[in-house]
């Protein structure tokens, strides 16, 4: 389903992590998402137990991962460079959210054209010397009041939005009944109110609003033919219940 | 700013979590985006040395959970409870996506009613009497390869989207220098023709798409006054010097 995606022209780049724990939960990420290509320049720890017990089913790629010893090397054949970036820099460069960053993404992924986008250091995030090498600077909205994501959640954030971006349809549970009729609600409603008069619940003489919000009720559930036969089935039961007990009082309507 | 973005009555409940570590970084990535009510509903490890590691900033957020013993506890007096579903069910729900998710709850959250967000078991998610407590199901698209996201990893996702869906604006640098003007601009082009036809790199009886591809260009890159000031600086440059230096052959146009 990965292929079907085609996100074959994406790499997630990571700058100097200092933590293995972080390169498998970022692969995990990924290969969640449909993201295979991960590049890393100067990890700190890697291969390591860690990043493999975090990756969990995602060993294929920290397997296939490319370590490089420079930012450079890493984004090197790339048309698109996108870089994180939690802070104000000096020199302002253009900023964009993680939607906009999937829709250029998938526009270069779609043209046959290599995007990176790079993450930088667990505490202090890419440099301005390594931001200066990208296009644009993606910044993942926060609270404000603590703004600091871990960095695997930073990559899953930003390879959910690639996923959300690229349209896939969200794979619907089809429905185990066809849905009711505007005829059947009706036919139902007309029941209703026949059944409510019965049992002494509505006064169509002083009706005031209990149809209408009974109305209302049923056509928001949306009820399926199944539903309906078992709402039909329910009133027919009360028609025989009521109409056999003679001696039943009417229901004083309080409700309305 | 939490406060401000107003998600008081917007609770993410955790159903019986194996790993402390899973609940500090669960309350971390709630903090980040600015939700603050966690619930645990029978955590095996609670509180725990590996969930206040892994808060880092947010052990407030673990300070004020709420412990409960059951599930109907937990959502007790919420109007819409959200269940997270991975799997297909025997009976189909509604089903939604995190876009979905948070647009309903920020509705709610707008009327003062409370909401809870209800994520299952690291290994087997909810159970189906845990979703059958639920108007909704929500299912972060996954590319299918790999389906599973790490526990808070799927609270991550979830609570960006209320920040997202929120449409808190990003918040953007001011850029440093006013925008250059139209003029600006055209008065650029003239002299940037007039230094191309100087040097000999553009002959205007022969133009083809030089002046054209230029425009394209400038126009993309958007400039301000300042990058427009050092622009005509250097054509100024470039001028001064191919004036003094009549001897300079003029360089051919080799390029289009």
């Amino acid at each position: 389903m990965a292929e079907v995606m085609g996100f074959q022209k994406i790499r997630i780049v990571l700058v100097e992590t200092s933590h293995g724990g972080n390169i498998g939960a970022a692969a995990r990420a990924m290969k969640n998402m449909g993201v295979s290509r991960l590049y890393l320049v100067n990890p700190a720890e890697f291969p390591s137990a860690q990043a493999t017990f975090r990756a969990v089913s995602a060993g294929d790629v920290l397997e296939g991962a490319v370590v490089c010893s420079s930012l450079a090397e890493a984004i090197a054949d790339c048309s698109l460079v996108i870089g994180t970036s939690a802070r104000e820099r000096k020199i302002p460069w253009p900023l964009i959210d993680p939607v906009t960053c999937a829709e250029k993404t998938l526009e270069m992924n779609h043209q046959g054209a290599e995007t990176a986008i790079v993450f930088g250091r667990e505490d202090r995030g890419l440099k301005n010397e390594e931001l200066q090498n990208c296009h644009y600077h993606v910044n993942i909205p926060t609270s404000g009041d603590y703004s600091s994501l871990n960095l695997a959640m930073a990559v899953q954030v930003i390879c959910y939005e690639l996923v959300n971006q690229s349209g896939l349809p969200l794979p619907q549970e089809s429905w185990d009944q066809p849905p009711a009729s505007a005829e059947d609600l009706n036919h139902f409603f007309e029941h209703l109110e026949r059944t409510l008069v019965q049992v002494g619940f509505h006064d169509p003489d002083n009706p005031r609003q209990l149809m209408s919000r009974l109305r209302r009720l049923f056509y928001r559930i949306n009820p399926d033919q199944m539903e309906m036969n078992i709402l039909r089935g329910f009133l027919t039961a009360i028609n025989h219940a009521s109409s056999q007990d003679t001696a039943a009082l009417p229901v004083d309507n309080t409700k309305e």
